[in-house]
């Protein structure tokens, strides 16, 4: 890392990790953004932080493998670990859903593969990728939306990824959603994800309310996930239909806000909900950002799907190692 | 403006203004942030845009007669100005209170006094006071709000005034406070503005609910102002105190969502109620960021009261002069 290098191109050999839950995701990456192979593994956290750390080398490996290169031809690895990372000192913060808690995961890996690695939060690394690769380029100031089981934020403002004083900026999923008193204030998560929506379906369902929901799990109602949903949306099912209307106006209205607070031009809305429903979901919640948008200019902020999906992240994380290793 | 430029030190001389829809507070200002004089004019924006810019050139000259300073002296001239503006052509995009539309005003005032003069929002302009010489001072992220006639609102992020891609960033008082549907939706200002705070409590006393306030005002309900419903806090008038909790309350849980937003360290609280009201305002407002700021590392943020109250405006305008002149 002393030697002076050279310049990152289009052709440089990147490795971009996604470590999630319940998978990680590897892909080699160019520095142009294309992805020449892609690998994945089961993370198994239960099996502790060194067998995980094993699987993401075994991972790579396969990745490069099937890439055509060697380990020694990549030029940094970037990674996205989930909950608050601190991307300075390559510590995972706390990712309650792995376990870990202050695991300074890329001095670890860095020794392990005597390469550069570069850690950031998975929301974070997904938004770097759509705004250099996908649905955000262009954009100076922009947010990008997960909705999925929980929601997550991130920002790129003023053309970089913003972190805040704490390093956790991007938490809309956790802001309420009115300032009851007293508190039966809910968060934008207990409301516009899709485990919210999901078990208010149930709910409805339960309470007797007509749905062609339960035919599509066979009465199975604990089976409701994003593809249910998008489907009985499809086919126009009034109580579906209602309950996403529902909480993509709730979601637009926070998003609004944000356009109103911060005069961001771009937002982009990704997750396995937003894939499984579409343009229509993109389309509600961009109603409601700029039914709300102020002042009047404001209401140009564009909403948009993610463009690289299931790629975002690795490709994300990969451009990081890139940027950072420059 | 083209010659080298010596550096702007501790002594340089610098004028801040700070034009307002009813004054003009003018100062003398030091490159350390020192006030030398002080000055003042009506607007009387009604004679016109030219008879305004001949009330300012007035005010910069009682400004530097007291200062002892000629205006070659003086080094840079700035100015924050109502409604948004656009910082880079120093245009006045929209002051409703003015009457102004796109009105080139630096240009103007530049070519007239013979000195750069640099323009900002006038919210921004008390904001950077505030950072460079107020309560804010050593914050990497913050943001300033200001509760009177309305809640205005800019932010510092990374050690700099933050725009956004439409220039208008910081707009608080205009998000809406919960997502209703159908909208019954109602904004920041429209809850925990001044001017909400005073309507809510004539409404209240004329629904027959006992209060201090009509003999505090001689009966005329149309005369509450902040000091009225300071004196009636301080005295522990209940329905004043209920009035003025319930704003707070909702004011912090918008902050706190800002503070989840964005990982602020440091929010300044300012403006006329703010004043008026003081450290008990402050902590209810801080209490309830803290109550729904997430995750708990973020409930370190520190909220407080402006100190530089008055002089925000001029200050922040002279030292705003100073970087962008440097």
């Amino acid at each position: 890392m002393t030697n002076p290098k050279h310049p990152i191109n289009d052709d440089t050999a990147l490795l971009g990790i996604d470590l999630g839950g319940t998978n990680i995701q590897f892909g080699v990456v160019t520095g142009g953004g294309k992805v020449l192979s892609r690998a994945k593994r089961k993370t198994i956290a239960d099996e502790g932080r060194d067998a995980v750390l094993g699987r993401i080398v075994d991972g790579i490996d396969e990745a490069c493998a099937q890439a055509g290169v060697s380990l020694s031809q990549i030029r940094a690895v970037g990674m996205g670990a989930p909950g608050p990372v601190d991307p300075n000192s390559g510590v995972v913060l706390e990712a309650v859903n792995l376990g870990w808690l202050n695991e300074p995961i890329a001095k670890i890996l860095s020794d392990k593969l005597g390469l550069p690695l570069y850690l950031d939060n998975d929301v974070n690394v997904a938004v770097f990728g759509e705004w250099k690769m996908g649905a955000a380029r262009g954009a100076t100031n922009m947010m990008g939306v997960w909705i999925g089981t929980g929601v997550g934020g991130g920002f790129i403002l003023n053309n970089a990824l913003f972190y805040g004083s704490f390093l956790t900026a991007g938490e809309v999923g956790h802001m309420m959603l009115s300032p009851e008193n007293p508190p039966g204030v809910r968060s934008v998560e207990h409301n516009c994800s899709r485990t919210a929506m999901c078990s208010r379906v149930r709910q409805l369902i339960e309470a007797g309310r007509p749905s062609i929901v339960p035919e599509l799990v066979d009465g199975k109602l604990n089976k409701i996930k994003s593809k249910v949903i998008a489907e009985a949306f499809r086919q126009g099912d009034e109580l579906v239909t209602a309950v996403v209307r529902d909480a993509g106006e709730r979601l637009g209205v926070v998003l609004g806000g944000i356009v109103t607070l911060l005069s961001i031009d771009k937002i982009v809305l990704g997750g396995g909900l937003t894939e499984a429903v579409g343009e229509p979901w993109v389309d509600m919640v961009s109603e409601s950002v700029r039914r709300v948008a102020f002042p009047a200019v404001c209401k140009e902020v564009s909403v948009v799907a993610s463009e690289l999906e299931d790629n975002a992240g690795v490709i994300g994380a990969a451009l990081i190692a890139a940027e950072r290793d420059s």
